[in-house]
């Protein structure tokens, strides 16, 4: 159970990007925004830093407990350590350790109750790898910790800006390696997740879903490729078996005009670009990362480090602000 | 040379579909559109009859050349013969040989210099395909007829939707043959004539052309799929080395917001959905489908024969007008 009150976690991210701009400057303008209550996971001594470069009037607050954010005037803080500077676009090797605690402390408060949802700025991969992060990224990361020493669940990622819901059924895959990827369980495993957190977090009693083919047309009566018939129509055969509100596939062309979209309250897609592209296209600094089939709550922006941004206040907020929001309103349900 | 005052020269398409529709309904309308002057290339007693069931009070002329649609009051149609009734949604395998030829006449009379551009409406593949059509689609079609018993030209597809201009590089292919199809000699191929295109028949002098990835994150450096340095960049090498302004390879999620795209004239998509989900998403029954590369001017709307709306005055005209109104643009500046 999450305690009365708890604030939302918001992890750093990559002290290099923008991440910490965007924090800063969403608190020093958080009587006009209503933000809820914040607690941010990083390093009190730089992000006082980054204010100062940014011209922000921010108190940094260092607080031992999620508890203790309420009670304070500035932005609390929960120190995760580390010496490194306010070097906006030069990743520093040694702010690896202090990124990575920050991701895991706050997870672990989320787990216990003590905060209501993890908000995560972007993270450099590159550098944490070489600091030994064994994870293809921020997410995966996530499921880890949440395994309690066994078997991870399985992260599925959803874009949202608005009503527009869209989850892609494979991520960061080359383009060849796609179609390879897309088979019946993935499918029926993802959508029953997909299914199963618009009910219990986005609070849709009977959620509708629509599922985009992978080829053109969504294949053409299977003569344009033959995933529709032989590998995503007999899942959503299944999944309708299950009682889930599912239907498709549709051609990926026409799916993501507006009025077709709106009559699903979620779109599974096949692959990124086909579930990026439209929401980038509508909503390109707006949208939002929400992971589903976690025990937490967590959303992100939908933009990376953007290190030729940090340090000059020229980065935009939306997205962050949208995350911020989306995790209130998920975790205010639960 | 194209006489002075030729028109536009229109292809009736399927006879089932909703192209006869849209056709008398815009004429109908011509009053209040502003049209250019148009010459159906069709049959005449079929166009009469479905305009009898839309309600429409149009008054058709069979003309022998296009030379004399100016001359007559009502809408000027070139007789392509056969016998086949007014059946919305109901193919007749009868009407196939009448439409291939009102697809051959009007573009003899394009290149003859009798009109000024072809507007086609959608044709349905399968029945003409029973009728010993041999090619993949319209657009091969036309291309064979300009072959001149030579090459045929390499037809490139555009999709336009005011200042949004996406060429896929391949088109009705599966995903997952998609990767292994994209080469560098493509590539150069198609940029040379969208370069050249944009330059001759949309007046650009100097055309700006960006190029999306084949992979997420445009490959994200090499480590989600390496086409975009190993293919994909020493084409655009090759073609800056030409002279032409291009550039890229983009990441195709973030490349379709509005403030991106439209600091290019033209992008150059890898495949089928990647360029047709922003066009639709922004534009969905509005875009117009330019072939470009031919020796004519060839517009259509972007949309099918819709079957279920024949006959029914229920389909929109936006696509077809937008694609008369391109051809009209594209053809006064030649």
């Amino acid at each position: 159970m999450t305690k009365a009150g708890a604030p939302i976690a918001v992890s750093m991210g990559e002290p290099a990007g923008i991440g910490p701009d965007l924090i800063l400057t969403l608190f020093a303008d958080r009587a006009g925004l209503d933000l809820p209550p914040l607690v941010v996971y990083g390093h009190g001594d730089f992000l006082a830093a980054r204010a100062r470069r940014l011209g922000l009037d921010i108190v940094l607050a260092s607080v031992k407990s999620p508890d203790d954010a309420a009670r304070v005037d500035g932005l609390a803080v929960i120190e995760t350590g580390g010496e490194f500077d306010d070097t906006p676009g030069a990743v520093q090797p040694q702010s690896a350790k202090s990124v990575i605690e920050a991701i895991a402390r706050a997870v672990a408060d989320c787990r216990a109750g003590r905060c209501r949802a993890l908000v995560t700025a972007p993270i450099n991969k590159a550098a944490l790898y070489a600091h030994g992060f064994a994870y293809p990224g921020h997410t995966e990361y996530l499921a880890a910790l949440c395994a309690d020493g066994g078997t991870a669940p399985r992260p599925v990622m959803m874009l949202a800006h608005e009503g527009l819901r869209v989850v892609p059924l494979t991520i960061h895959e080359p383009l060849a390696s796609v179609a390879g990827l897309v088979t019946e369980a993935l499918i029926v495993q993802t959508v029953r997740i997909v299914a199963m957190d618009l009910r219990q977090r986005f609070g849709i009693a009977a959620p509708k879903i629509g599922v985009a083919g992978l080829n053109p047309h969504a294949g053409e009566n299977a003569t344009i490729g033959s995933e529709e018939r032989d590998i995503i129509a007999p899942a959503i055969a299944a999944l309708k078996g299950e009682g889930i509100e599912v239907s498709g596939p549709y051609p990926a062309d026409t799916l993501f005009f507006p009025p077709h979209w709106r009559q699903y309250d979620c779109v599974v897609a096949m692959y990124h670009d086909q579930a990026l592209i439209p929401v980038k296209t509508l909503a390109f600094d707006a949208g939002v990362n929400v992971t589903l089939g976690l025990p937490i709550i967590r959303t992100s922006p939908d933009h990376g480090t953007a290190f030729d941004l940090a340090g000059t206040g020229r980065a935009s907020g939306k997205s962050l602000l949208a995350a911020i929001r989306l995790a209130d309103v998920l975790s205010a349900r639960t």
